[in-house]
């Protein structure tokens, strides 16, 4: 299998047509949200999902070793004939996103821009708080994209590492996610923000708890939502939507398949069938020293 | 550098020495608490450890990925000239002590045949509790090898997928540290278990929380302080036991050492320096198929 990464950094893999598929990737269950909004928004679509398990998550990760992932899946979906690269994953965006926007010749989508144009549209007080990883959290992405847009903005961040175990076991309503959200969030409403962006995929599941721990005047903002209208005004710009009826999908997987199905079943509200486990070229580059 | 494995299965380090280190892993910080019991009981040994933060963690993934991992881990520490290898994780013990002792020539010590034996030796009842993550309960080894030193006991095992973040979080006092603890004790509580094994190396840091939870019958085996004792029976009985007055220790990881020194630090009370970051070199064996 040839690279997208050659020497000088080109990829063989250039053209691009409205039937090609959208690929998507996650470090494992989370950017099924995504898919999920892109599923409802562009019915049309053929979608490729891979969730790089062998590797989950990258939100504990450093930089460097979620760039080096991130730069593989990212070859594997190419190589599957994708007409666009969404990065279904905050930490993957936060941290990698400007390497594979140079790398390949397709269009590159993260969730960290459109979230932050939203809240930057939603806000009233120039307070905005967001939620993430660690690594999200450490990258400084999401200030920075929210100040890129308002320079008076005020962003004030925090790590929540336990909501993904607490969605990915199903207690995503359960008293201990209420506790966690109040633990979590207090420094942010003590900064009185008036928006929350929702900053892991995984957390749109934590929606109805963290309702009830916002005041009703802090709006969410999910970035999976933005990111499906991203993805459709740029394949519309484009002259790229598929024009057929009902898209296809496809799911791999770097792990054996179980528990993703099992888990993103929960996620996706749907069952899972043809899941199938890959294993991902090692992409050795010199950028990612 | 020649591998442990040629085609027959045979390694390029066999020769043993009390000068040697003892090799320790774990996927990442978890395997810190029982390098802490190997230092308190063997002061005198040299220790090397590798947390494999590149791939953590083990337990919500297949065996078989497992065990790929922990032979690349196993393979760096026989390089490093060891006289044991000590298997500082439940999941992996649970799924790759046996490959790793059929392929090393050092011997291999895991977890769980301690802890088990530790169990057998306390309970009354017959009626023993087990938890540990996803991948060391789906594997059933704890009831396997409970059921081979008395095939009369009864176990019931319980996966607590939020006690290694609540650890790691520094939250494992917190008030959602026991309510978590409530929700997964209660069936295992209900069955009227009267022994309790911490089945990940985690969990030892939850011990205050979990003595709230139980009633006072119930005794806990912390299988860190059990393998510690089976690594100096072992290595007394080959004469193999270092005289120095006091050992060294090395700390290797397999991503940025930042976040393993800062959650690192707080599992073992004390400064970690000089933590190097490696890469494990890829081995492809016929037996991971």
């Amino acid at each position: 299998m040839s690279k997208i990464l050659s020497e000088g950094g080109v990829s063989c893999n250039s053209a691009r047509n409205p039937n090609y598929a959208i690929g998507v990737f996650d470090s494992g269950v989370g950017g099924l949200t995504v898919l999920h909004e892109l599923r409802q928004l562009l019915p049309s679509e053929n979608l490729v999902y891979l969730g790089d398990t062998a590797h989950v998550p990258y939100g504990t990760k450093s930089a460097e070793t979620v760039r080096k992932y991130s730069l593989e899946a990212a070859n594997f979906l190419v190589h599957k004939q994708v007409k666009m690269v969404v990065v279904a994953c905050n930490t993957a965006s936060s941290v990698a996103l400007e390497l594979l926007q140079r790398q390949l010749l397709v269009p590159v989508v993260g969730v960290i821009a459109p979230g932050a144009q939203r809240a930057v549209s939603l806000t009233r007080s120039g307070v905005v708080g967001v939620i993430g990883t660690e690594g999200t959290v450490a990258s400084d992405a999401y200030p920075q994209a929210l100040r890129a847009l308002n320079a008076q903005i005020k962003v004030f961040s925090a790590s929540c590492p336990l909501f993904v175990p607490l969605a990915e076991e199903g207690w995503a309503q359960h008293a201990i996610a209420e506790l966690a959200a109040r633990e979590y969030l207090a420094p942010l409403l003590a900064a009185q923000i008036d928006t929350l962006v929702l900053g892991c995929t995984h957390y749109p599941l934590l929606k109805p708890i963290l309702q009830q721990v916002l005041p009703p005047q802090v709006q969410m903002v999910d970035s999976a939502q933005e990111t499906a209208y991203t993805v459709q005004r740029m394949l519309a710009a484009d002259g790229l939507l598929n024009s057929q009826e009902i898209g296809s999908w496809q799911f791999f997987v770097t792990d054996v398949p179980q528990r993703f199905v099992r888990v993103g079943e929960a996620f996706l509200g749907t069952s899972l069938s043809a899941v199938e486990r890959v294993e991902l070229e090692a992409v050795n580059c010199g950028v990612l020293r």
